[in-house]
């Protein structure tokens, strides 16, 4: 399987528009030990020419342009694309806004839960895909599901289960119990390579790692997770948003009840942070809190970074 | 009044995500003569320090990392942006999904036609931008409207007017006449320094150059045009798509119905094509297309062009 990160930065991407934090200014400064990044999503491939894209970012018709597997090939026809299917793990803006991309009357598929689906329906935006050109496939949460994209077969296997986690920003009821999110609002993933058995996990957006995740993420032979945030509080201290990483629906990586703690004892070989925030300190290569985490075994995810598994 | 070409390219881009034609192939593999074009936006100010954006477009992040005057400054506010308002000619993907790029509690000032409006409200994701920060303004037609956002004045006034064109397509009624186009679906907009009552005119989609636009452009300083397509079958003649320049709501350059031929004899002082289709010939700089337009007095538009008037 070959996987490639299209944006490992978080909602807003590095630096962020409307941000002049220390991070983003230094980013803009092209200070050394800081790397400019799009937002979150990631590209699989079993075979190398067939690709299913993991969140359909803002910034995708850029990463594309970044990766050349992800064009078309010049003897391909006049219209045509290696981009056979996308999983979506929420509905947020920097998750799915990227969908409009993908307009032009090309085929493939989307995979996501019923709660996403649905709210892109609501979105008379999002018709400009075609349903009979782009089918809208939900995913079964616990059921290994393959993926089939303009008649192709990927020969991949999603496995979708809900984490804990908080419903797309603007979807939140601001009278319900948080904020009116129900099961299927935030995923994580499992891909599965059909020939191989082999499989990795993408969790870029999670609240809690709660038992039954720990559970499944054991001994995985890898997981990127969600980076957002460095503490529960830093976008407060910072003066950026009056948030903590709970309300935003995302868990710090440090602490006792961060995931640099909960993934300790889990044996996971290979684990990369993705979905970065930019108020995050492990934007900047010379922080200790970049020491810490790679001293715990972490990788801070880059654009364009490749794995082979 | 400063103007900066954001992007030059129509929806789409150049190339295009799912398109392998002549000049896709040919940009993407970097043959001299072609330039990438991001999608159709483009930002002035009066001031030089507060920016009004014309379209936004779905590459905006990439066009506002690639035009430092529109970040924050370093001694600004850690959340702060000299973007101060946005205005839409149509409710176009390529012009209005870089809304979604805005979020992140920044306040700004949107202008458009009250139809574009009612599109925008009818699909939730666009609430991301919360309205007591970023207040939808209709655009009266013909009568100047002088330009705030953020509580700043930019020293701009708009002048929007009804051109020939369609509806998005995204909104497209198959059994209406016209697909249900009506008077606002598609603007122009001229834009009028107050200091100096200087103007220039942004007109990225229009389907026929008719006798009231003529007349409105006649003698005007600058002009920035619908050069989607030049030809009308070039879509189909190249095998792209089934749809006429007609039929997508954009007046060819060239022929007898032509905006060469129509712009010929109102003595516009400086004519720039932008929102330029993938597939037109003007796009090679070796073309005699592009001779052809050079020859008639037309500039090509690129992104990062900076006009001053």
């Amino acid at each position: 399987m070959r996987i490639r990160v299209l944006g490992s930065g978080a909602g807003g991407g590095f630096p962020q528009w409307n941000c002049n934090c220390a991070n983003c200014r230094a980013v803009r400064a092209g200070a050394p030990g800081f790397l400019p990044r799009t937002q979150s999503s990631l590209a699989v491939s079993a075979n190398g020419d067939d690709w299913l894209l993991l969140n359909a970012s803002p910034d995708l018709r850029e990463q594309i342009a970044a990766a050349p597997e992800l064009s078309p090939r010049r003897d391909d026809p006049v219209r045509a694309s290696p981009i056979k299917a996308v999983a979506l793990t929420n509905g947020d803006v920097d998750h799915v806004a990227g969908l409009l991309n993908l307009r032009e009357a090309q085929p493939f598929s989307i995979y996501a839960a019923r709660r996403v689906i649905d709210a892109l329906a609501a979105n008379p935006i999002f018709s400009i895909l075609q349903p009979q050109l782009v089918p809208h496939i939900e995913l079964p949460m616990d059921a290994p599901t393959p993926v089939n994209g303009a008649g192709v077969d990927l020969g991949l296997k999603l496995r979708a289960f809900p984490v804990p986690g908080k419903i797309a920003l603007y979807l939140e009821d601001k009278n319900a119990p948080n904020f009116g999110t129900s099961v299927g609002d935030t995923l994580g993933l499992e891909i599965i390579e059909m020939a191989t058995g082999k499989s990795f996990f993408y969790v870029p957006g999670c609240a809690q790692v709660d038992a039954p995740l720990a559970a499944r993420l054991r001994n995985a032979a890898l997981v990127f997770f969600d980076g957002t945030l460095f503490e529960e509080e830093e976008m407060i201290k910072q003066g950026l948003m009056g948030k903590t990483g709970s309300r935003m629906g995302h868990v710090n990586m440090s602490g006792d009840d961060g995931s640099l703690a909960a993934f300790a004892p889990l044996g996971v070989k290979r684990k990369i942070y993705v979905h970065i925030n930019n108020s995050n300190p492990v934007l900047d290569e010379h922080s200790s809190a970049y020491a810490t985490v790679q001293a715990a075994g972490w990788e801070v995810g880059e654009d364009g970074m490749e794995v082979s598994l």
